[in-house]
């Protein structure tokens, strides 16, 4: 890690002011585009997911960015550009539109689609992930071509509809997108360390998603009749899910771990560092004692080690009262988080090999793996990596500290590949935002700090070049 | 076993007409009282189950027999008498007028609730589990009744509406129950051995049933953000259950073989003199190979082997897609059947010790049992047993077979402990009935048939006193 520089660089007065006069105005819009629930992976929001493109789309076009709607097998991208600027670089931000399912809705203190303002947040599904932070970079851009000053470089954007289901059309779209060229990617769809202590992610996990079927007999059996007779497809889930992994937390499949590199010390070092998040980990999770993989911190074992989870389980009666049934199949959602080096193609050959040693009997199994996208580490002391910390910096006060993060955006590792491009992660949330759970939130005063960010960023990167 | 007297005794004439003229009518009947979805499991079936007890009070009333409502903490049970018949024996008929659930709906060809005649078999939920069979004796005893006949025995009935919920309201009144004296209790909620192959059944399983929840993180989380971290619910529970069993079936909880006692070799001669029924088990249920603990054939490890069912599970995301979380919580519903000498409670509590033994690391697990009985064998050479060998030869024009049966009828081990009776169990279903399945189905030549047997019983059990 090197040490990160302090001084800064000024916004035009007019940028700076019109962002501060226009405050009120980027949360109401917030609220209007969360109140659409653009859930990808649900085939009842398909009108949805088109409305929250199309709000996007009129956004960026009345703010004068030339903005084109990316047709795909799936739902659109929406695409749009400021002028280029001769000898500045260029940024891509990165950003999606779709959200992660609600449910269990009867969880949710304010319902999901309802954007609600309470001690600071806004709370609605998709707040911090991903509406509320590309919304901060939207808005810095749409403000400064409108505060009458020149944008100081171009900056293009591309926000996908199918982050949260894999991202598969826009993986296929990349490798021959010459209009995405650009230096950097910029992506907030990540969170600070701590309240107060905002950070530069170096690092994401990559993740691979399965989902098992296990079938016995053609129908539900009375387990009376043929209990001891006829193999129990919940009994032989079960075996199965235990197998992958030691109550230990170390994962029990054969060769998973082959790829997988140490932490480089570096890093370790450096988050040695940070002040403990583990009080806050417990309290934002309600789990008396944290546990994992030992031999590891917190930090390391969900920034840097690879975890298995199963996701959910389904089978038989789970009704009210008792049902003594041999359930005629079973089936599961599991996970893993990959670290660099990983493959998902070689873990699924793993599982695969792991699933036909197990030969469980009297039962089929079928395995189809959803999607897996490898983990990807960014540079910490590129130029673009110095000029972000010193935007974070004017925005936030504070200077932010390295670390990584634990989810994935499987598109990313495609976007350094195929764009050659750098890649800087800045997160406005908090670990508490409640991603992917009820009660998701984002904190009013990071969503403005973190447009007033962004607009610092574009001078800084600007500035450097 | 012993050998099984074939001379049988002739049923008065005007009974026997009576019963040949009201066939069609029987079957009417039947479908009427399986139009009621008397669901005892679920809240919403309430107001069913009392029309359920109703339907069949006014046809034991109007059929002239002593007719009472037994109030209970649940469901009310329905009592009735034929008149009493000095040194004549007594017999108890004991039924049940609640069923299972008809989840899931989508794979009755035909409404659970709407009984449809295909083949000769009358479907509907509680066409054999028990209604129609049940039935079988309340038609014999009122047609005969009605004949102009005198019934040369008292018979009662109780017929309850817990069975499918563990019967506990009955259990609590059985040991005052000074009506329900008798000298044989008479069962029939089981099946014939095949197609054409009468069974008197010897014995029944116990059963112990329960539910398990394994609790972590106070909501579902981010399986990016805490994934390595924090204990998974789902994992744990698969570690749980797998822990229960091999995969050879032999199940791996510390005692629970203890109590359990060899199967008397007359039987288990006896059972392998029957024809094979795996080629029909494996039709029946749809697997392509029968499984079970090794060391025993099929029919020993069904009628006198404990063994360990998952019933259900439930956990995380069920719905489309892929939702990468840590759930908060899953749960299971699991159940045993138990072999003679088992107790239920000492199976709890080794499940109990089992459980704690296991000392899954960051998760909470609570264990609900729910219902537990005894299993119960009864003797084959008893006078009961030989008159009603004859009743089944008189109207199923065959010898019926010794076998027992894998179901669990928790209540008759009370009956035996507190009446102080034998029990016969006469059933005159066939193994793909579906009890507990979709598309349950009795046989209508089963229906009318075993109501015939019903009325020789009588004949028979009254001319061997």
């Amino acid at each position: 890690m090197s040490p990160i520089p302090s001084s800064t660089r000024a916004l035009p007065d007019p940028v700076a002011k019109k962002i501060q006069d226009d405050s009120e105005r980027h949360l109401e819009e917030l609220c209007a585009w969360l109140r659409i629930p653009s859930v990808s992976s649900s085939s009842a929001h398909v009108d949805d997911m088109l409305a929250a493109a199309t709000w996007l789309e009129s956004k960026l076009t009345n703010a004068g960015l030339q903005t084109k709607r990316i047709e795909t097998n799936g739902f659109p991208m929406i695409y749009a550009e400021t002028p280029a600027v001769d000898g500045a670089p260029v940024a891509l931000v990165y950003g999606h539109y779709d959200v992660q399912p609600a449910e269990p809705l009867e969880l949710w203190n304010s319902p999901a689609f309802e954007p609600t303002l309470r001690d600071g947040n806004v709370y609605a599904r998709g707040a911090t992930d991903d509406k509320g932070q590309v919304l901060t970079h939207i808005h810095a851009v749409c403000d400064w071509m409108q505060s009458g000053e020149p944008l100081p470089m171009q900056i293009k954007f591309l926000i996908e509809g199918e982050e949260e289901v894999g991202s598969a059309n826009l993986e296929a779209y990349l490798p021959d997108a010459r209009d995405l060229s650009c230096d950097v990617v910029v992506v907030s769809d990540s969170s600070q360390y701590a309240e107060g202590l905002p950070a530069m992610t170096c690092g994401l996990r990559g993740i691979a998603t399965y989902e098992i079927k296990v079938t016995g007999p053609s129908h539900d059996l009375h387990s009376g009749s043929f209990g001891g007779a006829v193999a129990n497809p919940a009994i032989a889930l079960s075996q199965l899910l235990a197998s992958m992994m030691d109550q230990s937390g170390r994962i029990q499949i054969k060769g998973f771990y082959d790829d997988v590199q140490p932490i480089p010390d570096a890093e370790r070092a450096a988050w040695r560092q940070l002040p403990s998040d583990e009080p806050q980990m417990r309290a934002e999770s309600g789990v008396e004692a944290l546990h994992g993989e030992s031999g590891f911190t917190t930090d390391e074992r969900r920034w840097a080690r690879p975890t298995f989870d199963v996701n959910g389980i389904t089978s038989g009666h789970q009704g009210e009262g008792v049902k003594t049934i041999i359930p005629s199949w079973a089936s599961a959602k599991f996970s893993f988080r990959l670290v660099p080096n990983q493959v998902p193609d070689a873990i699924t050959q793993a599982v695969q090999e792991h699933i036909a040693a197990l030969d469980l009997p009297g039962v089929q199994i079928e395995l189809l793996p959803d999607h897996g996208a490898s983990a990807m580490v960014t540079k910490s002391d590129s130029p673009y990596a110095i000029a972000a910390s010193r935007a974070i910096e004017s925005a936030f006060g504070v200077v932010p500290v390295p670390i990584r993060e634990g989810g994935s955006i499987p598109i990313l590792a495609d976007f350094q590949r195929h764009l050659g491009c750098d890649v800087l992660l800045l997160g406005w949330g908090q670990n508490d935002d409640a991603m992917h759970s009820p009660n998701e939130k984002f904190s009013v005063a990071d969503f403005h700090r973190g447009t007033l960010a962004s607009a610092h960023l574009w001078a800084e990167l600007a500035a450097d070049s």
